[in-house]
């Protein structure tokens, strides 16, 4: 299957190019501006042949058929919704890539024998609900909870309406819901979001797991004082205590650096009470973030910290105490996919290395229905999330060969 | 001078329930309710036998004249207003121990060889204006800049136009500013703030000083990245290099506990950026107070302290810079006022130990124009600057006493 670069670099500069004017690049799920790219999408997806629908739980999806009866479909894409002001490539390049992939295989004159749909899934990052994130990967697993549609956005809309608004059907997302096994494989293209394929130079990523996720609030409680009048023996600062947990927590995730399942540990969000120059912390509200291929490592990770730093914390007459906010499991990319990415990507000759998924993604849900993989390209400097994000119309390439690759082993692999 | 206990509790009882009635208590300067209070004050001056004027900074002033012709007077005082949702003693305290005196001295029919002042000072407490405090006494002591009477507040109001709406005039500010030396002495009767005297059971504070205080913002730079795509060794999280600053100024400042002038240094506010649970922080801007009877210390800590972090912070990739936000000198209680509270409080067979003032007072701008002193009085728990504040009667009363016998030794020894 030969992959044109320059019609694929075309579609992602289109695509980008519909964002909310003052705030590039932008195209948050659940928006007119959403829509607008959504409706070009699915044209897009009409035109090169591909039979276009939206399921009940709003993903757009584009399906060839394929030559043999009774075979699971090949899914391959990602999303075409944004972070505010973020980037050109993170989801879209997948959708397009995907795209590209089926156009060349339509006009080879090929086909497969499993059917292949390219998806757009729904509102990948976080939304305006709460947060949720892999909305349309959620409904079609079965993982959008009926709790999950009564949550609200700031003007009071339910996720349920939101998704009429994009076009799905929110009584039929369970009757739609796919069974497990279901699905022949998932391949998503996406960039690495990360620094490794670029300091080393390689231009494929091959993901070996999406690794767990697990959000913990800890609370760091000592005492609020007058910052003049009271001697420092006297304190019970709770921002020192939580200064001792955010070096302990750096210097244990360090130390993981060159395990296999390495583990990463981030005190990204701080609040603290009450938060005036004079006077003395009375409390400390943190989220820990820890990620990690190894599920346990990932649970284990906040209440050893905390067990370890008791004393540390008791002598500077502070506590700490963790509460669960939210627990994702990791999931491992599949052998089989994982070898046909390696095999496409040696065919190419494309230089390829293993790596982890430090972030989440919809495989993560897709995952219930079958076996999962990911193709990462490098990204400049690691920027994403933010309008610097940039690749090469080479790397967007390299992702879209990979992936053809790898559809034709699958397809000739698998059952 | 025999001091009306009941009389003076009453006194802090009526004007403490002058308050913000949702917001107990709040009595915040320049406002309608600040203005209440202020008539109330200036009626009991007035009916006790007080001169009662206010001064073109907005200071309210009682005065008392001396039998002798061209001494300087003595100055006796606090302030009337609160932080939000503040306590009912802290500076009320000292307006109404020293109304208390005036109208004992009054009543007992003796006369002073000085002139005595009874002053409640504006705006002592953080104001709107920036944060500035101390405004009646800067004005007093020609402190008060055309730059803060430009200060204006969230409603566009400037300084100038709020120190005309208590009724100062401040046009005439700068020809009122009072001359160095033109004051006798200037004590003020306070709470502790502090645990100092509860824990050893002291009834009395002679304050030896009235620290330095010194802000500077510390910006830790780091890199934001993506929490789940960057492995430990490749990030530059700032909110780690903070944690060695907060924890390196705590131990620093420890280890002054029982140096003759110990210092304090709090780290009380911070913001980082981005604050999200899934990013790395690229930046953090911290407050670092320190505050210091030795003005040596208070302005060498913060560069001693980035000076020692430099190799660690470069360890974890981050780098840290200090800007001064504001130095304000320590001011030494005079030894004539401190002997002259000693031998009172022995007079009253009160116990008293010596201590600093680690608070800011409007005693720092009064020592431009004559000596200063200040009597603590122990508070519950330390509890200040909250609903919380609490004291006795009886302690009401023991600072008051102190206050009377402080003034009567210093009209006789003065000349």
């Amino acid at each position: 299957m030969p992959i044109d670069r320059d019609r694929l670099w075309a579609r992602l500069e289109t695509l980008s190019r519909i964002t909310e004017p003052d705030m590039p690049w932008t195209r948050r799920s659940f928006t007119p501006r959403f829509l607008e790219g959504r409706a070009w999408l699915a044209e897009e997806f009409r035109a090169v042949g591909l039979e276009t629908t939206l399921d009940a739980g709003g993903n757009l999806i584009g399906r060839l058929p394929g030559t043999e009866q009774g075979l699971r479909p090949i899914l391959i894409g990602s999303h075409s919704d944004t972070v505010p002001s973020g980037g050109r490539y993170d989801g879209m390049l997948g959708v397009l890539a995907a795209l590209e992939v089926a156009q060349s295989l339509i006009e080879s004159g090929r086909r497969l024998r499993h059917p292949l749909e390219v998806i757009d899934f729904l509102a990948e990052e976080p939304s305006e609900f709460q947060g949720l994130s892999c909305i349309g990967s959620r409904a079609m697993s079965g993982a959008l909870t009926d709790e999950h549609m009564e949550l609200r956005r700031a003007d009071g809309t339910s996720l349920r309406d939101a998704i009429t608004y994009v076009g799905g059907r929110p009584d039929q997302i369970a009757s739609e819901t796919r069974a497990a096994g279901s699905v022949a494989a998932y391949v998503e293209v996406h960039i690495e979001q990360g620094r490794m394929l670029e300091a080393e130079a390689i231009p494929l990523g091959i993901v070996t797991d999406i690794v767990g996720i697990r959000r913990e609030r800890i609370t760091v409680k000592g005492r609020a004082d007058h910052a003049g009048a009271t001697p420092m023996p006297l304190r019970s600062d709770a921002l020192v205590g939580a200064a001792k947990l955010i070096e302990r927590a750096y210097e244990k995730a360090l130390a993981t650096s060159r395990d296999v399942q390495p583990l990463v540990a981030t005190f990204g969000k701080i609040e603290i009470w009450p938060n005036a120059a004079n006077a003395v912390p009375g409390s400390v509200v943190m989220t820990l973030e820890v990620r990690c291929g190894s599920e346990a490592a990932v649970a284990a990770f906040g209440e050893q910290l905390l067990r370890e730093l008791a004393p540390a914390l008791a002598d500077v007459r502070v506590t700490a105490t963790a509460e669960r906010v939210s627990h994702v499991a990791p999931v491992a990319c599949a052998a089989s996919i994982r070898s046909a990415i390696a095999d496409a990507a040696a065919s190419c000759r494309l230089a390829a290395r293993d790596l982890p998924s430090g972030a989440g993604h919809d495989g993560v849900f897709v995952s219930r229905l079958g076996p999962v993989g990911m193709i990462f390209v490098p990204c400049l400097d690691g920027r994403s999330h933010a309008p610097e994000e940039s690749i090469e119309p080479g790397q967007a390439e390299d992702g879209a060969r990979a992936l053809a690759g790898t559809v034709d082993l699958l397809d000739e692999r698998l059952d």
